[in-house]
């Protein structure tokens, strides 16, 4: 262990946060030396998450109060727009996996666009790479700021990709129907994150302007070499972990699925069902795994594609520990093959 | 009350049979007199519900031992299949609202292609009318067999139906995806209902056969005129009691929205919210209405149509009873009137 | 209808406002003319609560807007403290109940004790009446003031006054734990009360000082006619509405059956379960029922109890119109018959 | 890795079968060679638990049909009574950790009288150590024949056992509530297991005769030197994973803390939170650590005892291979340490 990479992770007392601290503390190759909390410097974490009460972890600390001189990486686990201040003022040879959505969108006239104001660190929104490891590893392995994806844009990118580059479906043709659980937005005192108001119910939410919309833009409009859009329906479910997309699409099912099963093969964490099969989102929960099933339609030339991934696992901070693997110069799986959790 | 109507319950040990039970007890102008349940019958309702345990209800019987002399009308509860043969055997003058599949299909062919058998009372199958209350009022109130229609059905009719009389919609673009609780898969005992597998998960199921299409087709042809069919995807979500249709249809946004606010605004069970706004299941649970929500998309000539009810209750023994009212004269919201339980 | 008695109810934007909402509107007797919610003043209710859309209600107004001449009856369900501020304003000669803590100790100084500061109104704490209806019948009827009990406090009652009255149990040997629901905690924004910390879990909380237990040390010291105290555990449970208190007591457990079943055999909401059975949260959710069960233990001597009711119906805004409708010379049972909601 | 144990799971098709997958599956020194699974036989794992879908892993088979020759260590995941039948044809020299309550009393008697038939191997009844880790390590050490404690025992003991051991309780005056999740079930069709069932509500159940509280008094009367017995309350939540076991007992608060606290000081998976604190079964889901809270109460000479673990981890499997470490030689803690999986 003594060779273990040394990480600070900024943002702890989020759910993406105690997730890295949950991954890290089984993975051989890192170590967490720092971990940064604002409004609650000067705790333990085990107060502020007491289910990581066995762990021997440094106390939460503002920011300014770390020293990054032999930090390896830094996992930045903070609010929106907070991150991109935060960031700019790191070390500049520090390596940064950032969780937030500030470095998502490279172009800074669309982060004004959804995020409805400009961004503050224009030249190192230029400089990320996105995090969608299976299709910017490269990128990645040399990148000093990576951006997390979504945890919505991900599912629904691991469902679409292929087939846009392959050209299988029609890129004017996608509806993407999102079922997402409640850790998804944080851990906010949100009226309608209450246990009394969720739980036993599900409702529909932002249809017009959720923000990871921009990024299925973004990266469907670069694949396809002109904009694209899409219709993106986003509902909240009464379970804690859990993303499914269920996207439907115009081309030969069996081309589609031959197409997403061709490009995942070797693919450690994405599988394929054989065709007909659905997944759930249990099968992946806790785990960095992302499920993808594929039926047809009684009317041919349409076809739906199932994808589930697990919101904190694969769609954030298991993502982020796999992009740090390839930044770090670990195996890109180290740490991550944990099994889901079920029941 | 001394001229209560005089009810029969068939099937009173399922969930729907409870809901009849629990709607009827406050039900000013209907009487329970008989209730069966072939496999607990001896037994006291409170026993098979303990939740019934302060009604004054007759013990369940066995269908054969019930006296239908002065029976006003009967629901029949019983699961699919064995419903038709049931009824084949009942008096030919008593009201029937049946909760079962087995009268929904008016074409025998279709019935047989979809249930896989033919059918054991084509007569009575002919004779069956659809009970959609708000769209087969005026044959309701003269019908003797009344089918109650799928929970899932009805709630994607309410969606659709006004956009496809008033031809605002595509029908031959329309995508369904079904959002469900498992209480419409009744009291069954098996593996995917267990709390252990659905609570903290949810999975699609059934995407190709779930046989509410083939009411859909049914009933969308009949509008139309010719042969339609759509996209429907179920899926199975961790709460009990809920639907919610999400319908991606293709119409100009504000036409859509329009024609729903004036197709049911003198309708007291289904309520059109402002134009984009969405609904939530909980709005609705345990009571006999039907949330609608509208929202337009990015890309013009597109609209979502969000439609929520209590499968049990709107989808199932509340309709009944609307139903039963028509048929026995009575007021049509008379007993279901209660609000939603929530939180 | 014409004589039905004029209600307001203030503080009805959260959970136990809602619900008595919910159960006046098919009450027989009773209408609602005002409403109040201080920060949600000038909103409609449908917005604060989209469920109870279907109904014409006044809007939300501020207290101080309403003209309480013509209304025979307000509900308080104010916070805790705020409401003696408020109610010592109102017109002396207006009835009301209390659903808050504030008027539940007859002893200043237990309030002051309990409660951490001295009660404003003291002359009014003195006069108000306990509002456990099966126990204070008389008063309530003649009273102007009924303070509603706590919810936990009202189902330990129900488990353990008759059997102190009787004297067949030890009164210095009661211990309670109990399993609560989350919306006995309101609709506020506590990070304790998210899907996200509480789904697929529970915790022990406040094992010391809950102010419940002032209640029964009240109530039990009362009837024994000495100081009285007790153990008691309060658990938080991943469900919404649902209150069951398991009580250890020393006594025969025949006789506690019997003492139970003796005392509340002619009382329409509580039902004493045969010896041996234990009773289920789920059996009365959205009702105003009280289920009892009773059981013995393999050491002579012993006996639990186990008491359920809904936290929001029969705990809170359900007792709130029992006391109520007495208050108004109406029949005690009214609007409160409805059948649980289950599953 | 190729020194790994060599490892066969018999009952793989349950819950604690497919737990033991997931747990060793990241075991650095286990590797699983057979799985059985009686109907199931001729399936893949995956077909069985999709969410094992990533792993390399033997098909089910019969376990007339698994070669023993080579397996270090077999788990026994079967059902009860099913058990003690499999394992006396199993050969006399293979190691076994078995899962089901079969070996877990050492008396003939007390099996017949609570399991309702004579044990069919009672020479290997006797052979069996009691699997509760911390408090049998050195006979596990050298046993062939390890039997898994009832997970609800487990938790109880974990609370109550330092206690009677150092004498600072009265042995006479023990009571356990127990909050236990539903995959302590299994995977087993009931009615009561079902979501429609247990979802937004909770039951008392089996008060008298829950098989564990032989476990109990076993255990308590051999550390006590004479026969005792207790209270035990059995609570189904509406949760997969987790139990709680409040306890209240008879002893100086502040000793009975730091009894407990010394007990457990260098125990690895036991922790003793500080004195007053509670803990909740979520900050153990997922794993294989104990977390015990403490408080007094306001009468002197009680105390409470809140003890949490995950039933399928530590309560079972992940007890099961704890043991199963011990008995091969490996570090007690290798495969175990992973972190709870929150929220």
């Amino acid at each position: 262990m003594s060779k273990s990479k040394k990480i600070a992770i900024l943002g702890a007392s989020g759910y993406t946060g105690a997730e890295l601290v949950r991954l890290i503390a089984s993975h051989p190759g890192m170590e967490i030396v720092a971990l940064s909390g604002d409004r609650k410097a000067g705790m333990a974490m085990r107060e502020v998450f007491p289910f990581l009460r066995h762990l021997d972890l440094p106390d939460l600390v503002k920011i300014e109060d770390i020293d990054f001189t032999d930090v390896d990486l830094a996992f930045c686990a903070l609010p929106h727009a907070t991150s991109q201040a935060v960031i700019a003022e790191l070390p500049l040879d520090l390596k940064i996996v950032d969780l937030s959505a500030d470095f998502r969108l490279r172009d800074p006239k669309a982060y004004e666009e959804w995020y409805g104001k400009p961004h503050a660190a224009v030249e190192m929104q230029k400089e990320a790479v996105y995090g969608l490891t299976e299709f910017y590893r490269d990128q990645i392995k040399s990148a000093r700021l990576v951006a997390g994806t979504g945890c919505n844009a991900a599912t629904g990118q691991y469902a679409i990709r292929p087939l846009l580059e392959a050209e299988v479906i029609d890129p004017d043709e996608i509806i993407m129907d999102l079922k997402a659980g409640v850790s998804g937005a944080g851990r906010s005192l949100k009226e309608n994150l209450l246990h009394a108001e969720l739980a036993e119910g599900m409702i529909a939410y932002n249809p017009l302007k959720h923000r990871h919309m921009a990024e299925f833009e973004q990266e469907f409009s670069a694949i396809v070499g002109r904009p694209v859009t899409l219709t993106f329906s986003p509902h909240l479910l009464p379970m804690n972990r859990g993303i499914m997309i269920t996207a439907y699409v115009r081309g030969e099912a069996e081309v589609v699925h031959q197409t997403l099963a061709a490009r995942y093969k070797d693919e450690v964490f994405v599988h394929v069902l054989p065709f007909g099969e659905t997944p759930g989102t249990k099968d992946v929960r806790g785990s960095n795994f992302v499920h993808i099933g594929m039926v047809g339609d009684l009317r041919p030339g349409r076809a739906r594609v199932f994808a589930v991934l697990d919101n904190l696992a694969k769609g954030s901070s298991g993502q982020a520990i796999q992009n740090a693997n390839l930044m770090l110069g670990l195996p890109e799986t180290e740490g991550l093959m944990l099994a889901p959790v079920f029941p």
